[in-house]
């Protein structure tokens, strides 16, 4: 929802650009799909990476004012996450994505792969647009070839009951912290700023992701449980062992061994009895404080850019980001 | 098997590299994943797309040296194809591609997409070390969606009654002839061949490609007929109604429409029936008729281009690629 942002005026009214590029795009012979498309990009979720990419351009000392191409560019970053959504949604089966039907499920596998597909070369036609012949479509092929290491990475995880805290955070940082330090690196590159600001800006891309991802994996384990009819430790049915699990069963694995047996086969009472075991066990406690350090990982490296009224909107939006309830 | 090409040294040859680069590429973090895709590539098909590729490069007068690139070139094209054909076996459930099994039946739709995905990033990394600035990397999306609105309106027109031979040209048009059409046009253009040239090698990827087709289509009513372990009518039974059968309707259409109620549940003798119907009614006879003038139509073409050896490898190979037993 762009609602998230409504408290930031100018970047809602660009992320409506963006958005509205995005629905312009989503142009193909087929009615049934270009409507689904055109409806997920407007319901547009919190649009972080777009919304990133134009904080960090907004942050650069006399930056560029091509706001066409700066607009263009943030449209990429979602459509390239878009894409990676669509397909992501095939593999984990999810009846809903941003509040409706995911593509998969209204229509089928099959639409949903080549939906996926076209969403990708509707991403390069803006990579070609704005950066044909500069160095930043290889960087952009890069991170789409990591981004999918890290859904593999997490693919081959599943249901493996030896999977490590280590291995977990090679996952997220392809499949979440990538794109995100992607946005914020172009957003500076894009508006000019020098290798310093480049170098910071990734950075703090990165350290983001990561404690938007570990946050986000808290919540499966916290958010939901005493509503009974939604499905809870939806991650965890699936095989998906995130950082709570992982580092609870640091501390007792035999407490935690029986229910990696079936995952997806546990009852709701058992899946309670879980993540009651994973709080107990410190999972919460230790995964917050990871996510905490890297919060204020990039909070501190937010302070170090140059002055401006743009780098307190950055800040605040980083700690409103961050902040969720548990 | 490029034992297609033994008459040919020379270009055998190149494909070995061409070859030998794409199984250097397909390198991925999931060893599974890594040998399946490695193992496709080795295998290889005819390598139709990277063979027009090299032929038209070779028939420009004074054309480019630059080996490494056009090698680089050809592999991208081949590496669109393959990403199109990974995720073409998930929507058709094809248990074997080049008579080995496809990723799909190997390692299940989820991991499908993801190698779809990967090759799709390999073949943009070697589209970005070659043509980087160029507008061949626009006209490179620009074919990858075509590729998609083609397959898009087959999936579209599967079981469509009134599916039309008009529609079916328009579907191959984009699924076969977009790309055979590219991989000539990139040949000249890369050789540094000049409007002209490229212009009749557009022309001829796209008659070869559309003949390449509907000879393939009129193979799915005529092989295997009388092999009773073999799966017939393949494309059919999924209701993919191609030339052959759209023409044999046009004749006479009370006689063929009891078989589109459901050809999903067709018995095998009811589909060599069907086989036997199509061929009276003139189906096979009229889309020979067609390929045989796009065949024509190709090599009236071929025979305009500058005079030289590769000139007329170009038209025995497109002999050959054509030329099929019914």
């Amino acid at each position: 929802m762009l609602t998230f942002w409504q408290d930031y005026p100018e970047i809602q009214n660009k992320l409506k650009d963006v958005q509205a590029l995005m629905i312009e795009r989503l142009k193909i012979n087929n009615q049934e799909i270009e409507v689904a498309l055109q409806k997920f990009a407007s319901r547009g979720g919190k649009m972080v990476r777009p919304a990133l990419f134009l904080l960090f351009a907004g942050i650069v000392p006399n930056g560029s004012k091509d706001e066409e191409k700066l607009i263009k560019i943030a449209a990429s970053l979602e459509m390239l996450h878009s894409a990676t959504l669509i397909h992501d949604d095939i593999i984990d089966d999810s009846p809903l994505r941003r509040g409706m039907p995911s593509v998969e499920s209204q229509f089928g596998k099959d639409v949903a792969v080549y939906a996926g597909d076209f969403v990708y070369t509707v991403y390069f036609e803006l990579l070609i647009e704005t950066m044909n012949g500069t160095s930043f479509v290889a960087k952009n092929a890069q991170s789409m070839k990591r981004i999918l290491q890290g859904e593999l990475t997490q693919m081959q995880s599943a249901f493996d009951k030896n999977n490590t805290a280590r291995r977990y955070m090679k996952a997220i940082s392809g499949k979440t912290a990538e794109l995100l330090s992607l946005s914020c690196l172009e957003g500076v590159y894009f508006a000019g700023g020098d290798k310093k600001l480049q170098h910071s800006a990734r950075k703090i891309g990165r350290a983001i992701g990561l404690a938007f991802q570990v946050y986000d994996d808290i919540l499966n384990f916290t958010v939901g449980l005493d509503e009974a009819d939604k499905p809870i430790l939806t991650d965890f049915r699936q095989g998906i062992y995130t950082l709570p699990l992982l580092l609870a069963r640091e501390v007792n694995e035999a407490a935690i061994a029986p229910y990696l047996e079936a995952p997806e086969k546990l009852s709701r009472q058992e899946c309670l009895d879980l993540a009651e075991l994973v709080t107990e066990l410190g999972g919460i406690t230790g995964s917050l404080l990871v996510a905490g350090r890297l919060t204020e990982l990039a909070l501190n490296e937010i302070k170090k850019l140059p002055e401006s009224p743009n780098r307190q909107i950055l800040e605040e939006a980083t700690q409103i980001l961050l902040e969720r309830n548990y």
